[in-house]
């Protein structure tokens, strides 16, 4: 049986502490060479959707031989980007039939090449980030970190502090975004999951000001977390590269990077109305940052590089860009329980294999 | 609805006239521009399956945007390499359940995203490869060209065939191959297919002196066709790389190319028994051809590049890699017919799409 899961039985079978274990050792197999990961690919054209709108096929795959799964992710995206405010912003559009996105995840096993299962992307994609970031300040921050400044209450905040909390014994959360509703509405409903106060401030300095771990995450194209606001021990975590200011990086006493893929293999079409500048080759040029100089997460966690060497230092962790090897890595997990718990649909894996060589 | 096909279903809806016309248009795109394709990448890892064996997660994407399609086509593949006689061979082994190979290919829509398809590769991998070589016969061979000398009897060597007889008014096909048995039955069985006389013969030269064109389909790793034996006016045409002797390429007055991506990313997890000198690393490296140097199929198609100048010249087609892109343009023909035909399973599209942003 090739098993067809979706996003709420992934939401179900797989836990934060869970998710961080698998990568954890996933990182450690990698740092020794047995894990692998083939940097992510973006194929860009113009769609009929609309003129300002672009298609995209995304994929990224990975191998975790000591899970024995392997896991391609594909993302078939339409894209615009909108102009709100003076900023372009880029917006995927959920344009597949009954106004859905698409994102899959394929898992392999390694042991005889079968198909183990096909599922949604989704609850996975931010379940890894979360995790990533996790291990970020499981290595970096300060053994007694209490308190979490985070900006931004979108759909990545919530795996964000899951994570941290799986990793620190946090007290106390600050939560700043622009929107007050969404911002109240995250507070209350984390308050509820985490069990410990997380409270609404409206202005970003508030919710930085005193916290040990600094966490971004937001889909900003613009910096959201300066130089000026850094206190010494602090940890300074963010989900994507613009989110905090270039001098604040450089200010930091460590830095370190999820991986050296700094950019995707990028592939456009023609007539394809692609914002080149919105993207991580214009961020790169334009701020003069070699990913490439700071240690990978991997180093950390294998001890070959040190996260933090005193209470006093102030480090900074950048999940930089996603890998398909985090797919297998959580997704040896997901299949693992699914199979234990006999959940998903189970589909004849003879529809996805062959007696044709291919 | 998301169709699955089966290999089956591929064969009786892709005819080689239609594969052949889809592919001319898509690199024509190409030579515009307006087509693209991610070059095929290979993670390779040791698997549980045995110590001389490899496990392969490989993969390659393309889009063709005039087809409304984009393509990703995996491979799931565990690999050993026996020695047969003083040679090493490159085995793929049916280890899946039912004893199986692993490979598919899913289509998406460019217009909105959708998954529309998910089949095996199998079928398709050889209607594309013949119908390349046959663009390669259409673009190079002489106008009137009558005979084929083929060597190899094998799966390839079919498609290779029927996609030749598709593009010139062949008369007559000599087939040579090692084992006398197989060759046999394959020239009983092509020529009933082709309606026209296929003979067998013992020697290889026998098969190819005196023919118009040339065409090696073989899963040899070392030449199977010599300078010595090249004619005056002859084509010839190569499925992968080592085929044809490189002093054999040299001596053509015009070779092209099937792609510019000349390797696929090669990504080797430690511990994996991977050699790498049966690969397209170590030949290049060891004959010194540049095939970049060489224009490639969508320069002949787009009149960019000329295939052959006068009656005398002796041309030369090397399908030297594959693209995700050619499983693009067939596939958008196959999903086309299955449409109106009717044929396969139709899966909710939902199962393969996410309200969840990915």
């Amino acid at each position: 049986m090739t098993l067809i899961l979706s996003n709420d039985d992934v939401e179900r079978l797989l836990t934060m502490p869970d998710c961080i274990e698998a990568l954890e050792q996933a990182y450690l197999d990698m740092a020794e060479g047995r894990g692998i990961s083939r940097q992510r690919s973006d194929c860009i054209t113009p769609t009929t959707y609309g003129e300002d709108a672009i298609y995209g096929l995304k994929s990224m795959d990975g191998v975790v031989p000591s899970l024995g799964v392997g896991a391609i992710r594909i993302n078939s995206d339409i894209v615009t980007n909108p102009l709100v405010g003076n900023a372009r912003r880029r917006v995927k559009i959920p344009a597949a039939p009954n106004n859905r996105y698409v994102g899959l995840v394929l898992l392999f096993s390694t042991h005889n090449g079968e198909p183990l299962a096909i599922f949604p992307d989704g609850v996975l994609q931010r379940m890894r980030v979360g995790a990533t970031n996790g291990l970020g300040v499981k290595y970096m921050a300060r053994e007694n970190a209490r308190s979490i400044g985070i900006l931004g209450s979108g759909w990545q905040a919530e795996t964000q502090l899951t994570a941290a909390c799986a990793v620190r014994k946090i007290e106390t959360v600050k939560c700043f975004s622009p929107n007050e509703e969404n911002r109240e509405a995250f507070c209350a409903r984390m308050t509820q999951l985490l069990k410990i106060p997380v409270t609404s401030v409206s202005q970003p300095e508030e919710a930085v000001a005193g916290a040990d771990i600094v966490m971004c995450s937001s889909n900003s194209l613009d910096p959201i977390f300066f130089q000026g606001w850094i206190e010494p021990g602090m940890h300074l975590s963010s989900i994507k590269k613009p989110e905090i200011e270039p001098d604040a990086i450089r200010a930091a006493n460590r830095v370190a990077v999820h991986t050296h893929d700094t950019s995707p293999i990028l592939v456009v079409a023609k007539g394809a109305n692609f914002r080149e500048d919105t993207k991580d080759a214009g961020w790169n040029a334009a701020n003069k940052i070699d990913f490439k100089a700071y240690p990978a997460l991997p180093e950390l966690i294998s001890g070959r590089a040190v996260g933090r060497a005193n209470d006093a230092e102030v480090t900074c962790f950048l999940n930089n860009l996603g890998l398909g090897y985090q797919f297998a890595a959580a997704g040896s997990v997901i299949y693992k329980r699914a199979k234990e718990q006999n959940v998903g649909i189970g589909l004849p894996t003879d529809w996805f294999t062959e007696t044709v060589h291919p």
